[in-house]
């Protein structure tokens, strides 16, 4: 009998990455700020407040280092903080860092910038500070009509979905004289899935953890359900019922984007404490 | 009683120019040579042979000035005819020149370079030795998928379909990490139609001239009459009719993309003694 958690479940390479940094931190530090949520789970916002790190409005609100979260901020938040004589604590993930840089490349290389993904994120309002607030942001084919320049540079919101992103870098091509697209969409959700349906095809049975709510966790949940024998979608380890288990060889575990280790962890323990009785 | 000739009509730019260039260069020279139909029409290629344009196959059935079409040719075919001590006399188109030297950029800028366009069309073969023959041809979204690069340059065809083009670029955007694209498709068919729409509107009967067979001269017959009270397609002057100009005041003519000027000419001349009687 065999237990095994999917690869890449749970949190992204980025987030996780970013709660290093803050536990880190937070041993060195009695309090940090940061601009927004860490993550987007009540529960972790919840624990992280415990200790000590807060959420913050303006930089007025901060006494101590601040804190930049893996969807990053504009150059001028770093500046501010600098200037407070504060220190930054920097968890903006890689990738999303790499996107800045070839925004603000595009930008220095003269091309009209374009950003595909919301306006209303915050990883693309840094992007938007790294071409001195000059860019555009898309996010359909209609609107890239709205775009007119003959040179014209693209960056893209990691989370984008990469079918929309095409659709609309076509358009874009056919009216502009020079296009430069950086493809900056992370495939972290891509390879998670991938990940869990190698595991399912192994597996009698997959246990996918995540909000019951969560789009990116009920996605997964049906791949394994398309993959195994058997699959079930679960919040907590309190849901794990024993019979599931009978005569079964090998268990599969995976879980959504929201979902911290320690929950995927105390799952896999309860999994564990069931088949061994 | 007006006749009008549409701005567009007939050859578009860069053939009438190469065929200007060839007109001087007969002046000057007896004989000339030229890989290749100096056009896609027999009666103007058979009309230059007897002024002394000479098609051939290789380098070593010329002893004069090689005359390079609209269409362009690779750089090694430049060394190849200076090395034989011969002239060259370069009616490549300047839109064509212009992709060339975007395909020579990405090359030295160091990007995997592809074309848009149709592995047998001169101007794509021509392309491919600015890219030291290193570039790969693609015609649509599915062929896409054959290009593996993180950085991909890309030029196209000058007559290559707008749509055609876009949606393949939408494909490469999704898979290619960095892409430099060039949109190199000339506008002259687009702006042939548009001209010819334009004065359809204004007029009270088309005529359209050009093969019967041709694709572009239906299309433009298609939008003419949709545009104008009457429109007739004809090939030469000798088919116009009389009593098509009965009590008419405002007469159009246009001329798709293989119809040399004197045609135009001629039936242009035809209308006018048919209206004055
Ligand atoms: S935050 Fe996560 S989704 Fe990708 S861009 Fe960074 S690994
Ligand atoms: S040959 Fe003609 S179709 Fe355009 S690229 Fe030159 S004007």
């Amino acid at each position: 009998m065999k237990i095994e958690i999917a690869e890449n479940a749970g949190f992204c390479y980025g987030v996780m990455r970013a709660i290093e940094i803050a536990n880190r931190a937070l041993k060195e530090y009695k309090s940090l700020y940061s601009f927004g949520p860490i993550i987007h789970n009540p529960q972790v916002v919840e624990e992280y407040e415990k200790k000590g790190l807060k959420v913050i409005e303006t930089l007025d609100e901060a006494d101590g280092p601040v804190l930049i979260r893996s969807h990053g901020v504009p150059p001028k938040v770093y500046e501010d903080i600098e200037k407070r004589g504060l220190k930054v604590i920097d968890a903006t993930c890689p990738f999303v860092k790499e996107a800045q840089r070839y925004a603000k490349q595009l930008y220095d290389e003269g091309y009209k910038v374009v950003i595909f993904g919301d306006n209303e994120h915050p990883e693309v309002k840094a992007h938007l500070g790294y071409t001195n607030y000059t860019a555009s942001v898309i996010n359909s084919p209609k609107t890239a009509a709205s775009i007119k320049a003959s040179r014209v540079g693209v960056v893209c919101q990691t989370t984008q979905s990469v079918e929309r992103f095409g659709l609309t870098i076509g358009e874009l091509a056919k009216r502009i004289r020079e296009l430069k697209v950086f493809n900056t969409i992370c495939d972290a959700t891509e390879k998670r899935q991938e990940a869990a349906k190698e595991l399912a095809k192994r597996s009698d049975i997959m246990i996918v953890i995540g909000g019951k709510n969560s789009a990116n966790t009920r996605k997964l949940y049906e791949i394994c359900k398309e993959n195994s024998r058997n699959a079930y979608h679960i919040e907590t380890e309190i849901e794990l019922e024993k019979n599931w288990f009978d005569g079964i060889e090998n268990i599969g575990i995976t879980a959504g984007a929201s979902t911290p280790s320690y929950i995927i962890e105390r799952v896999y323990k309860a999994i564990r404490d069931i088949v061994n009785g």
